[in-house]
């Protein structure tokens, strides 16, 4: 089959480097529809013994790695066919309101896994879940979440009706402190664009909360806000 | 005078953008050698004020904002003299250690003045405090903070003999908790390069600690890591 550059319209897309790659093999084997290795990669062997295990294909080839990837540093690249699933409903969520960086979507996806949150929706228009940058900001964490994409907020909620809701806005009425954060099981802690924060509509979504910050800065960055958010609820 | 592409030997550096321009201005206006604009540029009246309050020289020249961004978005640059600063004794400290990402470099010292850190040690080798993209990755914070490079960590605690130390290393004595978070006035938070993590022989400096993280994933970024440990040094 013809591979190429990716298009948000694409019924697959790839992994970009190693570590992605090995994540997507050990998650979702199912998904790929071929690996394409170049020539001076070092680990081969790990390669294809995984390939094997799951009868996927293994192609040699510098040049189609050399047109899809834009780093001189990736030697391995796994095609795989794109997905839906469903987020559990027993489970917290974390909740993107219009991402608009790929990269910043993939560091948050990454620091979700590492602290056990492992559903994430996104509320329409945001940036692709797919898109190798995520892929590879994510060092593969994505293959490991649930992630739905949702065309409002309404439509979230009245699926997850159960889920208490915590919205990170600049403009808050209560600070990230270990009382503020005690929560029931199910939560959905929701986080806005990296440019312009959550619509001040929110502010009347549940539980509001910032993170105290000097006026020094702007904001603090999405992820860095994503990050401390998550750690203080699921410690 | 003739502006140059940066280069790490240059006697000056440059700010990329409004922002960080404003930021400079605000913060260290004596450095500044002269500002230019691209002929689109929508705030030219508040440069221009700022500029006259220090009388500082303001030239509008589309091909060398050209020629100095890589990016379209950028619609002034200040050019500012490079500087040496030295930490403060009475305040806490951040320390990276061989940081070698700029964009990680800029985003942790933004993430520290939003928590009130404002003093940084580099150990070397370490990415540049004065590239511009560590400049535009710190949202121009880095001109708020005391920043200087150390020849080695022992040259670093010898200077500061009264703060504390804490190290974050993954395979840390203690876990990231309120309790193992208590800290004299004086204290360092540590953090090592971005793949490679803090040396093994930094175990026996301090006291170590971990934030706990799923074995799903390969680590936490370190941009994560550094705001989630100054978050909780800090509150």
């Amino acid at each position: 089959m013809e591979i190429k550059p990716y298009k948000k319209d694409s019924e697959y897309s790839y992994t970009l480097g190693a570590f992605p790659t090995f994540e997507l093999l050990k998650t979702r084997p199912e998904k790929v529809r071929q690996i394409i290795l170049h020539s001076t990669f070092t680990d081969k062997e790990g390669i294809y013994e995984e390939a094997n295990r799951h009868n996927i294909q293994v192609a040699v080839n510098d040049k189609l790695i050399g047109r899809l990837s834009d780093k001189e540093n990736c030697f391995v690249i796994a095609v795989f066919d794109k997905y839906e699933d469903r987020l559990s409903k027993d489970r917290p969520h974390i909740v993107l309101v219009n991402p608009g960086n790929m990269g910043n979507m993939g560091t948050i996806m990454r620091t979700a896994v590492a602290f056990g949150i492992k559903d994430m929706a996104v509320i329409s228009p945001g940036a692709d879940q797919f898109n190798p940058k995520t892929v590879r900001a994510s060092m593969g964490a994505e293959f490991r979440m649930n992630i739905r994409y949702y065309d409002s907020f309404d439509i979230y909620m009245k699926e997850f009706p159960k889920h208490e809701i915590f919205t990170f806005m600049l403009n808050a009425e209560n600070n990230l402190t270990v009382e503020n954060c005690r929560h029931e099981k199910l939560y959905s802690l929701v986080f806005g664009n990296e440019a312009t924060g959550l619509p001040e509509e929110y502010l009347k979504v549940g539980k509001s909360i910032i993170i105290p910050q000097s006026d020094e800065v702007d904001s603090l960055n999405i992820t860095i806000a994503a990050g401390v958010g998550m750690f203080m609820f699921t410690r």
